[in-house]
């Protein structure tokens, strides 16, 4: 099988996107994700042009050789060829590369004639010699050099020879692979095909591919370069990226690997692919376009009744792969069953009296059904599933139980210093392993007071909680918290979801809630993530339901 | 130039999309914007199948020839071949497709032997003569009969001979049109390729494309098969459809007519394509695809610094086409990364007056540099912006300011039926236009409840401001509302950014707040919607600001 480069730019051409903007620490979790995937680069950022992507591969500096190295990806630092007029050397931004530590990097430069004398302002000579220092001066000092020939496409149609001899001042300088790269999204596929060819046969070095989608054509152009020779793919995990976005990877890799025999990612990841789609997308805070090819909700849902019906007798009559070889579901409207396995395999291991087709089943089925269709969404939250699951099989320990709570918050000018909202909580803990003996129930009223409504109940709870499950609860604490709203016709008066992330230092867990109200959804996510917690110390096989 | 008949099958494959679900009033509504735009052909349903499409099919034959009827579209009936062991005449199914008055039907029939055999449980001789039979029944009373050749290029793939004897039976039945199906959506540019080209060169008759976007090339592979001789291509105007969608037609008709001189819909219609796409898409209850190619709202978006200051020296340089051809618009979207020459535009189009190199430019740079520092983003909010550059450009009227809220919010259980908060919020107007002569300054306190603090808080602004902007403020209605956790990773107690989206019925707006409190950032960008609309109407030049 021959070996395609992955090369992966959510990061930075990714963040190019309207509406993104990733933290340092949601970059360290794309690209562990990544990592994880078996992706062979991570353009991680222009360190020259933004000291937030410093401070991200200063991380990976300071993590070293160490246990949270990354496993299979080079980190890769983005950045132009030199000013003109100055030497590489000289130049801040080529020099912030260095700084970066990072041990590979990517230099863009002009290719397009018409760019070099009206948008650069350079002869084009002075161009090429720009595209030559720059590389050079860089090959001496880190380990691999790529040179992304901007615009090579519309370059090449202009004026192929100038275009072409971008390319040899990047191979003259020492560049190790040379990426032709379709910036403005406007070309066939045809065109590329005949042009990688052209490269391909003039040039003794490996060629990448680097596309967008502005004629929604990006992910066909990435497959017929390779098809025509090159031997990188250049994009975005799940195609975000400036205008259209760029080419998507989560379309590509499967395309190449499953259906045409290349090896793009190790075999066995293959089946994390759309986990890891959707990942990325909840960590950018997007949501994941539901047909997308492969890893999209609807990506294995059938509704016509015809369509399902085949695919009953043979899924092969109305689908291209399996939907699990890449770790996607098939939907169909009559059951819901078959999507669900790997959440009813978990339900196994905690209760394995449980069989497949029993009536149990289908009440956990049927409460699923009811519960997606409120809005609820358990893929990353099985700890709240888990919970449901001990309601419907009349195993739930109630522990406590909320009586009211009461939420008062003010502007930020009347408050007092941090503290703009004060929660009032009467819970009822039924817990006889915790209450004095005798005593079948106790009434706990209680307040506390922080910065946002949501963080005001959280501490009234723990506290209202504090005498009965101290220990349990000391070390539990939220590490993320998510709002999406899921119907936004209706201005504010939409519903949202909230998705809390808790850890109690071992492990971590994820739970949610659903309303109209963030502040009543966010009460039910927050009870679940104690309650899990709870129950999971009293049978450690709900673990099965934290990671 | 070359004509390519444009089929639209939004009506009919497209409703087969997950959560797509037409009213007859809304198929009517789409099959005029489709008509408007110059579709050649609109499929819209499947009579034998679905009641609901007779009553469309009904409605146009009431409009029969007059002002009503349609201008340019033929309208289509879908069905498929007969049942085996009957006669064509005798189906019910087909004979609805008579029932329906449309001037064209389209039949599919299976082209691949092995649904012949496995899922029709039919012999490879009936289904051919259920082809041919359907056809040729159907042919002597409708003025145009087109076969949908249904999985034939993995038919192909499979066995050559039997997929062109089932076009060959098409043609012998007086089929007009042979359309080949990529029905699975799983096939490569290449293979659509050479197998359209064997079959244009074998049948003397039309050849039609239809694909679906399981690999993400249904776009390409139209693009492909056009380029190979096929002159019908068939999909749905934004993609939707079954699984991962159909081959979306609002990116092929600008491919084929813009950039490769074919004639798909009349010339003047094109810069109708973003706003038909927006239509249909608004119709079907779902949000178009920000990043679609050409009709996307981030189509001709850009972001980066130095594609900004290019895009403005000349478009061409990162736009493949002019976004005026398509009815799209370019937007530069302010951020960190921006250039300034993009702000001082948009300044300047308020603000003639200020120049690029002034002591207030510099000003302005830094205010954004420090609020982006504090989470805010205003590429998506930038009447947020507009109202931020007149504080510092001291050119500020506050209209009114809070003196305080307060907002009390229950748990659902114990609160009123869609009413668990309540706001009270005291404002001050200070807006000498609206408040009686004489008077400086007014105060108002007033309360409203909702269904959550944010809800309830924006009724009682509006409530507070009734008295004095009351004409204004009454068409204002929010219509997105956005939340984005910006750092989570001290749990609740992260920044919130609010993204508020609203309307007047004629523009539309976006501010945005950040603060630790998601009431807090709802209630500034609640508060900045509300200002600059306000703000707006009294200096239209604001409207830049707009969109």
């Amino acid at each position: 099988m021959k070996k395609i480069t992955i090369f992966d730019s959510t990061l930075r051409d990714g963040a190019q996107a309207e509406g993104i903007s990733f933290s340092v620490t949601d970059k360290i979790k794309v690209a562990r994700a990544l990592d994880a995937i078996g992706v062979d680069y991570i353009e991680a950022g222009n360190p020259g042009s933004n000291p937030k992507d410093l401070e991200f591969f200063q991380h990976f500096c300071d993590v070293g050789e160490g246990a949270n190295a990354l496993k299979h990806a080079k980190l890769v630092a983005f950045g132009s060829t030199r000013r003109k007029g100055i030497l590489a050397k000289d130049d801040a931004n080529v020099n912030a590369l260095l700084d970066s530590g990072a041990g590979a990097v990517c230099i863009f430069g002009k290719s397009w004639d018409f760019h070099v004398t009206d948008i650069l302002n350079a002869t084009l000579d002075e161009n090429l010699e720009m595209i030559r220092d720059t590389i050079a001066f860089l090959k001496t000092r880190v380990g691999e050099v790529m040179f992304d020939a901007e615009h090579f496409f519309d370059g090449y149609k202009n004026n192929s020879e100038y275009a072409l001899a971008s390319l040899a001042a990047a191979r003259d300088g020492g560049a190790d692979v040379l990426v032709l790269c379709d910036t403005n999204g406007g070309c066939f596929p045809d065109e590329i095909s005949a042009i990688i060819e052209e490269v391909v046969q003039k040039f003794d070095l490996p060629v990448g591919i680097h596309t967008h989608n502005d004629c929604e054509m990006a992910v066909a152009n990435s497959i017929v370069a390779v098809e025509s020779g090159a031997t990188q793919v250049q994009g975005t995990f799940t195609g975000f990226g400036e205008r259209c976005g760029n080419a998507n990877l989560s379309a590509i890799i499967p395309n190449l690997q499953l259906k045409k025999g290349y090896a793009c990612i190790p075999r066995e990841a293959m089946e994390n692919l759309t986990q890891t789609a959707r990942f990325i997308s909840e960590v950018a805070n997007t949501s994941l376009n539901k047909r997308a090819a492969y890893v999209g909700q609807t990506a294995f849902a059938h509704k016509g009744g015809m369509h399902i019906d085949a695919v009953a007798k043979n899924p092969e009559s109305f689908e291209h792969i399996s939907p699990d070889a890449v770790g996607n579901a098939r939907r169909t409207l009559m059951s819901e069953v078959a999507g669900r396995s790997t959440l009813l395999k978990k339900i196994q291991e905690v209760r394995p009296d449980i069989e497949r087709n029993s009536r149990e089943m289908g009440r956990i089925v049927e409460k699923l059904k009811e519960q997606e269709h409120k809005g609820y969404q358990f893929e990353g939250a099985e700890s709240s599933f888990a919970l449901k699951i001990r309601r419907v099989l009349d195993d739930y320990i109630p522990l406590f139980e909320l009586i009211k709570f009461n939420i008062i918050s003010e502007d930020m000018a009347s408050a007092s210093r941090n503290s703009n909202s004060t929660a009032v909580i009467k819970i009822c803990v039924d817990d006889a392993t915790v209450l004095p003996a005798g005593e079948k129930s106790v009434e706990v009223i209680t307040a506390e007071e922080g910065n946002g409504p949501i963080t005001a109940l959280d501490k009234a709870l723990r506290k209202a909680l504090e005498g009965y499950y101290h220990d349990q609860l000391a070390a539990v604490k939220l590490i993320d918290y998510k709002v999406r709203v899921l119907d936004s016709n209706d201005g504010t008066a939409s519903r949202v979801r909230v998705l809390i992330e808790s850890t109690d230092g071992i492990q971590k867990w994820s739970t949610v809630g659903v309303s109209a109200n963030v502040v009543e959804a966010s009460w039910e996510a927050l009870m679940d993530s104690i309650k899990f917690k709870l129950i999971m110390d009293r049978d450690a096989r709900y673990a099965v339901f934290a990671y």
